[in-house]
């Protein structure tokens, strides 16, 4: 399995990067629109992961090339780049499943509140930006990037997958299953984008306005 | 403590009665259009709540009466009843707290969709609808009916409390707190209402998608 992160160099790129890195043994590669920036990340991350124990190869190329040999492509870039970083892989995605984790939010004084592009969705945003055969996966929408990124934290989270193709489905849920302490769960259809990415802003939220609660992850029951 | 159940024969109605009726010392009464439905459900409860176990009196009157002397009333109706049932208890409400559960949705094919009213969420369209002195308190949206009303389940499940004053919502928190295995969140003002009432359709798309999740909680850590 080669699993590249796109925009791998900000913050939800890094905690994939280093939670896919320390705990499965995927290929990993980091993309990003420079292969210098994403040389540098690699090898922070590599020195990161290593420090927990773990010794790793990871790469840093452009994101088209890391896009060319991957089976499975995550989309960490905020929502405003998903269609310019689509473009710029675009033919690259044959044979390739495109996961977007990026939520549209606006904040205010009150709080975070949940802000999609005229599609709809970011996953819908980014379903209208691949060729027809490339599936789009949502996942890890819900994944606090700051838990993550903290390789000493220990939890027990759900994260909600959502997509029309059932089997590129099947296979983001497998690997996100592979990082300790995550549970996928299906939320349905793209069509029922807006209600998963909704909780991202709540989380933040309900963060926000309760003490002992940080970085909020959630399990259903 | 005095509680009224407002529409309080349906099923958010029901599932807060049994439940706050075994749990709670609160004096219970429940609200409906005519008095007499409302005396019919409250006989079923008290039933329900005797065979397990604790004898509880619970009275049922039309709206008004109900609300007339309680310490806090929640609205227990569909959205598209909020506006009629606030207006059938408007000279009711003075030094009462506004309890707002009901969640705007709509179902098709892929799942349950969220849909509020034109005021942004359901909270929003009550708080229109009451006297400005009167606090509207956002709770319980995300707690399932169906999980509620069978007495043998236990649960450790959250529910999400929000709305513009800090005082009515720590009351409507410790009150909803006396019900077992149920912790209060905050998720601050009435402005963060549709980030909250979202969850309730996620919560049914994520029951109806995963075996083994039936009538969906939630557990924010």
């Amino acid at each position: 399995m080669e699993l590249a992160l796109l925009g791998g160099t900000g913050d939800i790129g890094e905690a994939l990067a280093l939670r896919f890195g320390r705990d499965t043994d995927v290929v990993l590669t980091i993309g990003s629109r420079t292969a210098e920036k994403a040389a540098d990340a690699a090898e922070d991350y590599e020195a990161e992961i290593a420090a927990h124990g773990v010794e790793r190869s990871i790469s840093g190329v452009d994101n088209a090339t890391a896009a060319a040999d991957a089976d499975v492509v995550v989309l960490a870039v905020p929502p405003y780049y998903v269609s310019d970083t689509l473009e710029a892989v675009a033919g690259e995605l044959e044979d390739t499943i495109v996961v977007s984790p990026a939520v549209g939010m606006k904040g205010d004084d009150d709080g975070l509140h949940y802000s999609p592009p005229p599609q709809g969705s970011v996953a819908a945003l980014a379903a209208e930006n691949v060729p027809e055969s490339v599936p789009v996966v949502g996942a890890c929408t819900n994944l606090s990037a700051g838990r993550l990124s903290d390789l000493n934290e220990e939890f027990e989270m759900d994260t909600l997958v959502f997509g029309d193709d059932e089997e590129a489905k099947a296979t983001v849920s497998e690997l996100v299953e592979r990082i300790d302490g995550i549970r996928a769960l299906g939320a349905g259809p793209l069509a029922n984008a807006a209600e998963v990415e909704s909780l991202t802003p709540l989380l933040i939220n309900v963060a926000r306005n309760n003490d002992g609660i940080h970085n909020a992850g959630v399990r259903f029951l």
